[in-house]
């Protein structure tokens, strides 16, 4: 690579550049999906895949899983080969990556949420889970200096999952995906029989759309920080849901999209009054 | 929402956030596939979308693209209908969003890039475009001034097209997704019969992976700039197909990681030596 400065001599240099590559998941020996990801904890990632899918709640629904003993060549790793215990349905043959269509007209003609959403078997809305703002503000710290790789490369994002009582950090993954991160660490719990994930927070370093929220509640997460901004979507589902979703997770600052009723300074959810719009233009 | 400050009283108020809604794309009649995006310019994303796939190459490609008129309700504008023209081979049953696969063994025993890689009719690698530094520096600035709603929201993120000889914005286009924002762009342009867009430069706001090098290439674009990292199956293909590409665009300053010639302060491309993994090591 090579180092540009405008007005100033040419800089060669090798560089650190964050790790991507393409992941196949075969279920049942067939492929389900691929996608693009940095290499590691893949049998994670393809657990994790199958709970955010619906398809494992448990490690008993998980026979086997590996990466793919047959094959040889630079890209062996690339695929991962998951085995269902008897008892688990198979995927549905049209499931797309972090997403379920019922039918060719999914979208038309239904709610956003109905048409997107996967359901749950875990609840979260009666998750009494309950913490201080103060022992939230602290696990950005906790992610930051957890992170191995971001500082050399500048390329991965991460999610950890804390516990919300003792305030553990219980587990991080990092990866160039945003949804990968997640998945691996939600795979790391399912493979530990530790979902539904009642009582945990799950912290991811960016932003927090659709996907990730929906990731939450299927692995039963009550919490959902981001340190950057919520989607529309991703609140409007962690409403519906009863998750809580917090976004801006900066300093001892935060905001409450959802649910704020699980933060302790605040009373209780129904005290919640929003604001004018004017004073939000202004404000903001 | 609910403002908490660890310490503080809590605010309650109203707040922006970025809008996420799933839009399915059909193509003559079919539905293809479903993107979480931000809505707007959705016909220009649905185009650009099968740009990246190889399907359409030209606006004559495409016989009509609307929003679906058969819908009503809340959500009947998360349907893009397009229809090809007659001389257009429709999208093969098996494609996934941004990755086309030809076999259930597609990843196993091939090199990514053969892999993952659409072929473009497009070749990027004789583009004569060559442009300064400072000029190139100069378009992050332009960008964040034109973007309409980050500020805002701070969820969205923003592409756009410049013409590298004229330093001219051609156009933007923000997304809570970052190749949707790309999609919209290069679906603006074809649809505007710009395509092989020769001598452009596309600006992401963000981070660039494998997905963003190859919608440049898709497009024909010669010169992709990220104000963030880039992943190593981007540099990968971007040395691949002859693309430059630009991380860490911030300030006056840049890491060109792939045929860095394009930028005028470098003499040539075969003149480039990496530096030791020791000095590597020391910089970073």
């Amino acid at each position: 690579m090579t180092r540009v400065r405008v007005g100033q001599p040419v800089a060669e240099r090798a560089d650190f550049v964050a790790a991507e590559e393409p992941l196949e998941i075969r279920v049942d020996g067939r492929a389900l999906t691929v996608t693009m990801r940095t290499p590691g904890h893949d049998v994670e990632l393809a657990a994790g895949f199958l709970v955010s899918e619906g398809v494992v709640h448990d490690a008993d629904d998980i026979r086997t899983a590996r990466h793919c003993p047959g094959s040889d060549g630079p890209e062996a790793g690339n695929v991962v080969d998951v085995f269902l215990a008897d008892h688990v349905a198979p995927p549905s043959a049209g499931i797309e990556r972090n997403f379920t269509m019922t039918s060719s007209c999914g979208v038309c003609g239904k709610t956003s949420i109905d048409a997107v959403a996967t359901e749950s078997r875990f609840g979260v809305d009666d998750d009494p889970l309950r913490l201080s703002p103060k022992v939230l503000a602290g696990f950005p710290d906790v992610l930051r200096s957890a992170q191995t790789a971001f500082d050399r490369t500048g390329g991965l994002h991460a999610a950890a999952l804390f516990d919300g009582e003792t305030g553990e950090m219980l587990v991080i993954r990092e990866d160039i995906g945003r949804h990968n991160a997640v998945d691996k660490v939600v795979g790391w719990a399912v493979l530990n029989g530790r979902l539904p994930l009642r009582g945990a927070v799950l912290l991811v370093s960016g932003r927090a759309g659709f996907e990730l929220a929906q990731k939450a509640v299927m692995a039963g997460i009550p919490l959902l920080a981001a340190v950057s901004a919520p989607s529309s979507l991703a609140v409007e589902l962690a409403e519906a849901a009863g998750l809580t979703l917090v976004g801006f997770l900066r300093g001892d600052s935060m905001v409450a999209y959802s649910r704020p009723d699980r933060l302790e300074t605040v009373d209780s959810y129904e005290a919640a009054e929003p604001a004018s719009q004017a004073e939000e233009a202004i404000q903001q």
